[in-house]
């Protein structure tokens, strides 16, 4: 060798990074949005998909993914309601994978689909610090969880495009300031969007559906 | 070499497992119980810790080692109600981990403590798999987070030496069977004593607190 060899490194992807990766090209090529609930168990995400989902149909084509550690419980409710939808089970992983939502993902009729809805594992944590490929985290909070949740969870309100808080119906027989709340939101992330619903309240899930239409 | 030289392998603990080992010696040299409080964000841990510590005060020499992801909101919370608290920051982990459980434990002055309390971070799925050296874990679960968490979330309740079903008073507003709740968590942890409370029915809270001081 006459001349010194340069060895150039390059950040290397993580196995899972690339999975995301190699989803959001495959979401790109066929227009189609992927959006990620997450919240912890018990914070409603499969009762808010069942109301969202029957307003959505006939607007859009959708799919759903519903992760879960062990049971396909949420995806009979949401089958059980003419949704489309796939049971991931995470099989006590505390999230879902990227290499599983890449072959559900795959599975799917692509041609068909406008918008993908996952709803990950219960969980307010972990699921926040993996990308599966999605264009949205969205953070779903119940008004049961205490106001404080935001700044002692920052991690997914920084990274969510909307915060949903659900369950406002049972504000009255709780000590939850939902103001205070939203202000905890605000000073983690002060441009998101933050919505209040509950299961019966169609107003508010007529503003919700708006928002997830206009992600497209 | 005129013999064969035999290779004997053990098991080798992980840095983690052995940093929970020497604080299980450490505890049991001084005779302390260490009980870890496991459930979701907002399932009432704090509150029920601070019922409880109020109720021991006097009876037994205890200590809590609150931790969270971030802020101290929790410490400060028992602080104000003059409960020994130490606070666990695990900086974005969704766990307590055993090494700062060892150290924690260690600045404790353990000649004065019976029983030790870990609130863990608010999650009811990785906390119940690292092992921090405690004596018990116990599942903290709110009628709010629905029936089906116990067979959803296995693990916790597999491993728990108690279920502690709180917010009770919140059941008639909301559509949860606490008697279908309780066969889940017999489903999958057949002999598990569960209590059900509510942060302001004293009687449930003096069972409950018969329980603890009977760990000892």
């Amino acid at each position: 060798m006459s001349k010194a060899e340069i060895k150039v490194y390059q950040n290397i992807l993580s196995a899972s990074e690339e999975w995301a990766d190699k989803t959001r090209r495959l979401l790109a090529e066929h227009n189609i949005v992927m959006l990620n609930l997450i919240g912890s168990p018990g914070a409603g995400k499969t009762t808010l998909l069942e109301k969202l989902c029957v307003l959505l149909t006939g607007k859009i084509k959708f799919a759903v993914l519903e992760g879960d550690i062990e049971t396909s419980r949420d995806a009979d409710r949401l089958h059980a309601l003419n949704i489309p939808v796939s049971q991931l089970i995470s099989k006590g992983a505390c999230h879902l994978g990227a290499q599983m939502i890449h072959k559900a993902v795959s599975d799917l009729d692509l041609a068909d689909i406008d918008i993908i809805i996952v709803e990950n594992v219960g969980n307010l944590v972990c699921p926040a610090e993996f990308d599966i490929g999605e264009n949205a985290k969205i953070a779903v909070l119940s008004v049961t969880e205490g106001e404080d949740k935001p700044i002692k969870y920052p991690l997914l309100f920084r990274e969510a495009a909307a915060v949903i808080l659900t369950k406002t119906d049972l504000l009255p027989y709780l000590k939850f300031d939902i103001d205070l709340c939203e202000q905890f939101v605000k000073q983690v992330n002060s441009e998101i969007p933050i919505f209040r619903i509950s299961s019966d309240d169609t107003n508010a899930f007529d503003i919700l559906q708006e928002w997830v239409l206009n992600r497209k």
